[in-house]
């Protein structure tokens, strides 16, 4: 079959990157875009131009990409590849300093291009998103076609996003700034878009009328070595529930759209973190679980996880695990748990989503179980559907769960683009359908503020578990006093 | 897991087979009794009592069957079919004639045996079912814990079924005939129920609301060399439609049945054929379609088949082939199509059931199809839901059509048992469940009969259709004319 439309011609574009030399760039940023040369997305005079206070030329750049890139290109594209290099250009600047030359340098390299698409990727910490675009407006550099792409951690709480929201606003309009979260990039998050809205029998029982209750995990194996200095200002709720989970969740509850455009996906995106019920003061104690991994074998402890600083008491009281009971107050989920639950150091890496269909109203064959969907975000990417099937045999009817499944990797021989591929493709074509509104991001801080604010004024600290294990004792009792449980535990 | 409850374990029998050494008898009753045997179903003393004229003693009998099955044993089990064979006994029997020896014989062989389950298996031809009756009534041989099975086919048309019913119904009551479709033994039949009844997710689809149309199609390679006396006097509306399409028809169609008993389950079917809306005049012209195969290459037309007969008028009418569209009047399906096909030299071997869905109400991605279930019956076992996924890649959304599939031989190791193994368990345990009731035979014949009036008024011959093609123009317009098409019409 054809492709129904040809991908778009990407205009020419000056794709400049702040942090440009460092790890998200070289590992996720310029073999995307590599890629994206290769199948033809990028306009022959796009040039990339990253910026780092490394005092690089553009030789020594290029050579450093070369050095480090290489091996993830097929022998087949060397061509295109130093096609690809003769792209990439590199500035020295100083950020929130007195020295304007890389400044002034960047100014010359864009001059004379004012009609080509401008993206500004900041691949830094938050902090330098205000000076940053502060610079750029100074500079001038800031034209109607130029576009911000944002990387998280997007504040860390509702206050501090507001205020980057407000200096990045202060300088580009919404429809300009691309707040990124990388797991919408992913082959199977879109694929979740498409399956609730290309396949008519999935909506009649797509509520609670027929769903039990629905489950999003997002486990890791790692824990946080040579990142706790980070880490213990983040935590789990910050790190991935505010961003990854609660994106899962608005794509799984989210009412269909009239068009797939860039509002109004994401008008219906908001309205599911809007009908989050709020969890506050002594609800936070029964609706979400908190946890720390502790020595196991020879799996280090959070605490004695060799880290660039020693622990400090901010170490003790921050959660690598959480469990969160989290409801919907609409007329389509009403009645209906969303868990979610993310954690490091868990026995499995796996991102998946498990619908958990109800029973059918009155059983007349002996043994069965309800119907479950499971969507698998990682590692394999693919849907099965557990069915009750009759066990061959001659004697009685005997009910066993069988899956239907479908593998992506098995299905499609067609390479999966890795998301940061999908995410800069949409930023060149000035799409952000797949990006974070302001509002979307300050909602669902607004959502995860009071559990915050609870988990911080308890004298309690995180209930520990061992490592390599599915979190604490709690996260199990949290499904398992309404009779359910976490999918894997079932035998 | 361990079967949650035992197999039933049957009372001690005797198994009298009329047309005990014919062709059934040899190649289907006798190895799924075996296998029925060798997995403890059959009670100890249990005896099987061949019926026929040949004049076999107990000894010629056994090394007959032992010629012509032990092949079908695997060798870890001869002892096994050693004992097996030590139930076999012959006798010879003249039936509508004046030699009572062989009645008496049999007499003398059931005497004393009054308290065990007597199930009378009539393998023989419809017009021997009455008699047989009589026989077995004058010889004093029926007793209240008696069974009479009979084989299709159950008549030619609705006053010759009643007139079986009433013959074979003079002697035994409803509850004691067991009338055989083998199409209801084959597990993927019963696994229909199973996939209607004891899954919820397939319940709010199963309507008029998201189904637009249902096809079931049983299509055979085979002509009918050798056979076409017979089928000159059969024709496929009679030999498939009436049995096993209208059963397919039947168990998609049925309501939930409140209790998986003996009659639940046959109370529900006979609805679904009481509420098929009738095909009478000139309507027959519309909804149906007969073909006959043609010579095409290598392969026969009917005609040319090499039979024992020469061919007669009765031949070229007869059809080879049939399409119709029948219509179910109820709230559920009110509305549906459900476009029922057979015939012979098909391109392939096929049974199927498809149900086609409609599309989304609003599609908001470019392309796409309406979901599509297909059980498939032969000639592998399997179930595979047609979805719309995401084709991979950073461009523009595709959709693109991908089957979640269940296979039945690879998802279980489990021997599957021949459909004639489940329904002589049934008998034996004294489960009408899968048997045709007698309502259900004469409201399908109810229908059945306008049909082949109008096809026997009509001076039209069936349309014919190269062997080896699926079926003549007019199949495909049954459908085209909606806008629709067979399901392997679709690229």
């Amino acid at each position: 079959m054809p492709p129904l439309t040809s991908p778009p011609v990407a205009h020419t574009a000056d794709l400049v990157v702040f942090g440009g030399t460092g790890d998200l760039s070289m590992r996720k940023l310029l073999p995307a875009l590599f890629h994206s040369d290769r199948d033809g997305r990028l306009a022959p005079e796009t040039r990339i131009i990253a910026l780092s206070r490394g005092g690089l030329t553009d030789a020594d750049f290029r050579g450093k990409v070369d050095a480090e890139v290489r091996d993830q290109v097929p022998a087949d594209d060397l061509a295109l590849w130093q096609r690809f290099l003769g792209r990439l250009h590199h500035l020295t600047v100083d950020v929130g300093g007195q020295d304007r030359t890389g400044w002034q340098a960047l100014s010359r390299l864009l001059a004379g291009h004012e009609s080509r698409d401008r993206v500004f990727y900041l691949a830094s910490p938050p902090m330098t998103f205000g000076p940053f675009c502060r610079e750029l407006e100074l500079a001038g550099l800031v034209t109607p076609d130029s576009r911000v792409v944002l990387e998280k951690p997007l504040g860390r709480d509702l206050p501090s996003a507001q205020l980057i929201n407000d200096e990045v606003g202060a300088i580009f309009d919404e429809q300009q700034i691309f707040r990124i979260d990388h797991y919408l990039g992913k082959e199977t998050v879109q694929n979740l878009l498409v399956l609730r809205f290309a396949n008519a029998f999935l909506e009649p029982v797509w509520n609670s009328l027929w769903i039990d209750h629905v489950q999003i995990t997002v486990a890791e194996t790692v824990g946080t070595p040579g990142r706790r200095g980070y880490y213990d200002h983040a935590g789990a709720l910050r790190d991935m529930v505010q961003n990854h989970l609660l994106q899962l969740l608005t794509l799984t509850a989210m009412e269909s759209p009239a068009r797939n455009d860039r509002e109004a996906i994401r008008d219906e995106k908001v309205k599911v973190l809007q009908s989050l019920r709020p969890i506050v003061g002594t609800e936070v104690g029964r609706f979400t679980v908190r946890g720390q991994y502790a020595q196991a074998g020879d799996l280090p402890g959070y605490l004695a996880e060799p880290g660039s600083t020693p622990p400090t008491e901010d170490s003790g009281r921050v959660e690598t695990f959480t469990a969160i009971r989290a409801e919907i107050r609409n007329w389509r989920w009403a009645g209906v748990p969303f868990y979610l639950r993310t954690g490091k150091r868990m026995p499995h890496r796996r991102s998946e989503i498990v619908v958990q269909f109800k029973d059918v109203p009155h059983s007349i064959f002996p043994g069965g179980a309800p119907n479950r969907l499971v969507l698998r975000l990682q590692p394999e990417e693919g849907i099965e559907l557990h069915i009750m099937a009759k066990e061959p045999g001659a004697g009685e009817i005997m009910l066993k769960p069988v899956p239907m499944s479908l593998s992506f990797g098995k299905t499609f021989t067609t390479r999966v683009p890795d998301a940061y591929e999908r995410l800069l493709t949409d930023v060149l074509a000035g799409n952000p359908t797949l990006f974070m509104r302001r509002d979307e991001v300050e909602a669902a801080w607004r959502w995860i503020d009071p559990i915050l604010d609870a988990w911080q004024a308890s004298p309690d600290l995180p209930e520990p578990y061992p490592a390599g294990t599915a979190g604490p004792a709690s996260a199990h009792e949290l499904l398992g006093r309404s009779g359910r449980a976490w999918h894997e535990e079932e035998a």
